[in-house]
């Protein structure tokens, strides 16, 4: 059966895992201090145009998010949309290290200067938590993006209160990609504290390269990330991995790859009528459908319930780089046929 | 000038310290281990008619709901109110020992089985929080009351769900002397896991009275009070004052005096046609007013601002068991002088 | 039965109930910002010769330490005897917050320059915590007391490696009117980046006066001391007990009454020949007696089993404000009848 | 340079690498629920000769040791030797999830029944953390390993307190495959309530096989997993790996290949009359030489200073599956130029 379950199902770009045999029985220092390493974090410094920022090769995702905001004061709270990872799909890890998710509803799976100021207005005294880091992503836990107008105003609020603003990159390269886009990594970069380039959700066996251009947020950090088990021994494994990615296009050949198929499916989708749940313009496509339906459809395509509520379901849709143009032609039929009029 | 701003502005009741002066310097054992305190947990075991609970004398309203919250397993979390206590005003006191406050938008500062049942419907598996304890408060932040109906309900939906039912009672006495209330010590008793009786809002120098009915809470709780700091050496003071509150009716008495004292400041609001912002029926009386009006009767009558919108504010009048009526007189002239058209 | 088995199974001082009784129905702000406070805290920073320090007064010994720690960074490590308060009687507190105490064998039950240096030598890199704090307390665990070189000693070596030093004075009074001493609160604060002056073992009912000298260490305490439950609502209770007891002689009377009593009880076991566990110069006295002979005086006198060996015990008798002479004589001949020869 | 600084210097074996190549763009579903994954599971299962176990693939070392441990009580503490990789070398990990490590003196970096017999001894009550699991690791840091006798024994004290016994495998195919040794999998499993099979140590590119027999410590693991940002999104990547290792003998021959090669080096240096630091008798050797010649061996061979005294250091010579018999020779004839009298 066709899957469009997630952007993790396969291994790597097989020029990734070409590069990790190549290299398989060189003998490294451990824990990334490798010559591999260097040369991703080198690469990456060259890419974000910043030879100050501090670079640290993590595991995945949520433990990247997790020993970045475990650095805050123990009193210091994270503003996230209430459908951000760290609020719903990470059980809890950000408050397992003590700090409160301030959880905002919003629109379009992101947050505005308006939003972040309300909070602001709300908390007062020491009798609450006080507010220290805008959590986002980008795209968003519903394919969405922000643009650079966008961002440079959430900056500004965040200067405005001394917030750090943090993006969450999982699916960076896809958002990098995507019709509509006008952010580069340079730019992420000088806006933002700290963001990460998600490796796992494009391409790579696993891996997530984070940015920290904050010098405040710099002072040993590998000792938050050895302290949450987040240390790889063998270091060298992302090191080599993210050179290879970055050291041509291939990291963003493979988000556009994403994006082209996801582009396909949503055209299908619309010449049909349907509308998708959130205007995504990445590699993830939203739909809500009966129960009934979405019972049909689990019988022919693998893909995901994000959201559950009584009557119907919002259904998932996950490209990658890996995605098969035959996959997504057979899921157009499956999509013609059910909801053909 | 008179002060409404919270009951916690005096020492005790004289009551109280009599109690304590009597017994000052009697030479008992330590840490709630003394004849004080067993005379007054078997006093509370008596109230709640159930003497398989466990009683522990807390010092204050943060640490017993912190430490009570501590003993669930660490990836589980608690459902309460936006507004609730732990929520809001416990500078996230209860994310530092690891767990999520999953906060649940709702009426009357109120939670339902329906607000409930949602949550759980939305925590399907091991990526998010584990709900596991539904937090309540009575009376709640909004001066509001559980019926005894409504608390059955409660209890029902927690046992289809596995969750433990936990009611703060930083204002039980206030609650449970209200008009409307159909609740006692011992209903509450039989229908939540645990709840505490508040002595710092009713008359007390300080201390709560935790009860911890289900036996699944009980094992090793003064390892938890310890670790976190919540062990008066000097456990009897926390003794002599719940005998002597609860020994007769005094906890009652001061909590119906609050409420008396709030009813003539409501009654006077109401023949002045201003409409309470929630309905409250306990110690609690909350208006909302223009961010100038409040400023005015800022310069008459101390009282807390407990919301504050952009134009308006929500100001709060509390009464304890000190207030006095003398000053509820005149609360009541300042508020016609403001209010009258 | 006479009592000598620790120094808070009393109430408080007279006088300082006094104290409590003519302000008790007073209505003041909460949470320490009473005027009450205020004076205590005006008072504090005179004897400490020093406008600058932050002062917060606190419920407990094991909260105020917790939360003092909880200030540092995830991965920074508190350093002490392995007999301290901190790593034996706490319950794991320090490690609920997420430090490590690095616990050092020593004599005296007291930190040197050569122990702690040692601890920097072995903490190298970011596999291992980062030692950050030091803890002593005065009087220690074995009422063996710091001397004013042995401070600067400790200093020095702080300085040197960049580690806070923390004084525990959860029984600062007998130290400092102890034979041998020649401290100051005055010096300690010059030599400390903070510590604190008991009240729950020196006469108040409970209570702590922390004071933090290092301005690093002070931004948003009471964030700190809030989110652990900490802060007391009726605050102005520590106020005015603190207030009553420093702002005349009281608090250092009250701890030269418990030295004259221990040290009573030390000289009739002197010539009865018995040598002290360790050489305590406070109002805490060990020796070490068979299990038999243990249980023998526990017949006769309430006091502690402080250390537990096989065949022998280490029992405690601790003097405080409120010891009686006539215990103490009635000790002394019950010793006489054990030990003589 | 020559190289014997750990056994994470090289990728894995070539046919790990194999495994995963041939599987790499097969689509499976994620986080450890595919195919791969359970058929290691299965296998494992086998090895241990018990269908109930819990197995779960984790990331790395670190990590598995922190999250078992999570799974504790608060209060609830670890006992382990004081040169236990959770003591000394995870940067505080244990601490960070509120569990103190009670770290006890020893001897060859092993516990035994006494050991463990005293710290129960003195833990009397809720005043103290409670022992709740006992940490080994076999092989241990040093090198050594527990016999069946002996884990037998760790086994009836465990029994007799109430204790988790818990080994951290992460040497364990070294361990089993040592000369002396008479333990296996099943054994351990019998004898332990959880255990790793180390697979970053021993040839896999990373992961470690955590084996839960007692089903106290089982439920709801999975949600510990991913609080701590432990869950691998491309589950699989362990699956194929630990599958791998473990369908025939590959993961043991590797371990037997680094015992060989050390067990060369072992062998001239007793024949140059040096005497190992620590009996070990697996892929870890220790010597204690001058800070001088620890230098000029530095200038030839990479490896680890692993302590450091004022006036000598032991240096440490690790082995692995990807060790050279040339580069042993090499070692060795180093070893004679400096060592030869």
């Amino acid at each position: 059966m066709i899957s469009f379950n997630n952007d993790y199902s396969e291994g790597c770009n097989p020029k990734i895992l070409e590069a990790l045999t190549k290299t398989n029985l060189e003998s490294t220092v451990g824990y990334g201090e490798d010559e591999y390493t260097n040369k991703a974090i080198n690469r990456i410094k060259e890419l974000v145009n910043d030879q100050n920022v501090f670079v640290h090769l993590m595991v995945g995702g949520t433990i990247t998010n997790l020993t970045v905001i475990s650095g805050l004061r123990p009193y210091e709270a994270v503003i996230s949309c209430d459908t951000g990872h760290i609020n719903v799909h990470e059980t809890g890890a950000i408050e397992a290290t003590g700090h409160k998710v301030i959880a905002v509803k919003n629109e379009l799976a992101k947050l505005t200067p308006e939003l972040i100021s309300e909070v602001m207005f709300n908390h007062t005294d020491y009798h609450m938590v006080k507010p220290k880091m805008v959590y986002i992503s980008n795209s968003t836990e519903y394919g969405t993006i922000y643009t650079k107008a966008e961002l440079i105003k959430l900056r500004e609020v965040c200067d405005q209160y001394g917030l750090y603003l943090y993006m969450d990159g999982a699916r960076i390269a896809s958002a990098l990609t995507s019709k509509g886009n006008d952010l580069d990594l340079a730019t992420i970069n000088k806006l933002c504290d700290a963001f990460y380039l998600g490796g796992t959700k494009n391409g790579l066996l696993f891996g997530e390269a984070l940015v920290i251009r904050n010098e405040e947020m710099q002072p040993d950090f590998k000792f938050l990330v050895k302290q949450h088990g987040g240390l790889l021994a063998k270091g060298r494994l992302l090191g080599v991995q993210f050179y290879e990615a970055l050291k041509d296009d291939l990291f963003f050949e493979m988000g556009k790859h994403a994006n082209e198929m996801a582009n396909l499916i949503r055209d299908n989708l619309k010449s049909l009528g349907i509308k998708e749940y959130m205007p995504s313009v990445t590699n993830q496509i939203f739909i809500e459908v009966s129960n009934a339906l979405a019972l049909a459809i689990h019988n022919e395509v693998i893909c995901d319930d994000f959201i559950s509520f009584k009557d119907t379901r919002v259904i998932r849709f996950v490209t990658s780089f890996a995605t098969k143009l035959e996959d997504v032609l057979e899921l157009n039929k499956i999509m013609h046929k059910f909801f053909r009029k």
